[in-house]
């Protein structure tokens, strides 16, 4: 832990067109972080993830001009990550849920949000730079988790648009009061990818609960409360990671 | 949903101590609320709890000086509550991941949450005044997630404090990187509590571990990512709710 020793136990982030050969190069940003914050000289080890399934160990070899260049030991690929992607598909909340959302289903291992418009939802689509704070958030909580590959964020304009733009076939489950409690894991075939809808604040309304069942999405039920949407969001992703792992 | 109608759709606190016969009174906040929020009248439907378990239907009687009395109409007890007591022992985080843990977990149906100081804390037990804070947001939670039974919260001194304040036996589990993933229900005896235990941020140290171990809480491994004290504290709750239901 960083209160305990100035060694970072965080990876870095790394854009993957600053990897070289043996070497990657870390932004202003970040190399001020491990510069500064950490204080890592010539030698000190760290890690850097590219967001795209690659964790490198390196250690530090220069710092010219503030910008912080490490040789690469060892590379990991799709560390931290499930075996199977995970898409969440959200009625649109308020911005305070969103962020919640993102914060905690991002170290959940979560493969894409979207925080789509449904008929509950009363405000359109998140606009570019909301979305961009979102990514912020997300990228924060990516390395926090020593997850490696950055979940898809988006804000579909309706529901049958969020489904539109999901990958095809799947294990697919909506969040409904009167569903099982148990998650059946398909028994015939592995499911290589996993869907999960939750509704806006006051629910989805039952011509979108249709077209989620149209799109062969089976009810499950979070058990004998109401959940916000974003607590459901959690415990529905935290239900399926365990479940499915 | 409060957007769509003004009927309350959210039930309303009441002292137990103000529940007399058929008859109950709100507070003077509760009541404004019902009267002004709403714009209750006379007839108008509604519904309280007193937080120890019961849920009543009423109907709006009078309104005189500013003070809402509801005619009780039924009464259902254990309304939104699992049907087996969850307590969950966390070790301190700061401010902000305390109030996100007891938002969530609320909701979740936990009976109990006890942020207790752990080695890594770094910082003492929580002042009264913090504790009355997190029971107003509590409240609100119970409230909002129609349960019927308001969870105790407390804030020990130390991990073996927060042991010595738990029910005695039950399935104790702890989250911890290297256990299994699947929760195995007792199969000779119903178990009828559950208690969680989640480490501070940077995780127990060994010494704390070995005295989890020794009051017999199993590993339980929340996967492959590491989770912030808040997210696992959410996650290994929604996965037992969901086994165990």
């Amino acid at each position: 832990m960083a209160r305990e020793s100035r060694r970072p136990d965080t990876p870095f982030w790394v854009e993957p067109r600053h990897v070289l050969g043996d070497r990657l190069t870390l932004d202003a940003d970040e190399s001020h972080h491990l510069l500064h914050v950490f204080r890592a000289v010539p030698g000190t080890a760290f890690e850097a993830t590219d967001g795209e399934g690659r964790l490198y160990v390196c250690r530090l070899e220069s710092a010219e001009g503030g910008s912080a260049v490490g040789r690469i030991e060892a590379v990991s690929e799709g560390a931290g990550e499930l075996p199977f992607p995970v898409h969440l598909l959200v009625g649109l909340p308020d911005a305070g849920p969103c962020e919640s959302i993102v914060e905690h289903a991002v170290p959940l291992g979560v493969a894409s949000i979207d925080l789509a418009v449904a008929a509950r939802s009363g405000r359109p689509a998140l606009e570019e730079r909301r979305v961009a704070r979102l990514e912020r958030i997300a990228r924060s909580a990516l390395k926090q988790s020593r997850r490696s590959r950055m979940p898809a964020l988006r804000s579909s304009p309706s529901i049958e648009a969020g489904i539109a733009a999901l990958p095809y076939g799947g294990l697919r489950l909506v969040a409904q009061a009167d569903g099982p409690t148990r998650i059946e894991r398909p028994s015939d075939s592995i499911e290589n990818v996993v869907i999960l809808a939750v509704g806006p604040p006051g629910g989805f309304i039952e011509w979108e609960l249709g077209v989620l069942r149209g799109a062969e999405f089976a009810p499950i039920s979070l058990g004998p409360s109401r959940l916000t949407t974003e607590t459901a969001s959690i415990s529905l992703l935290s239900l399926v990671r365990n479940s499915l792992l």
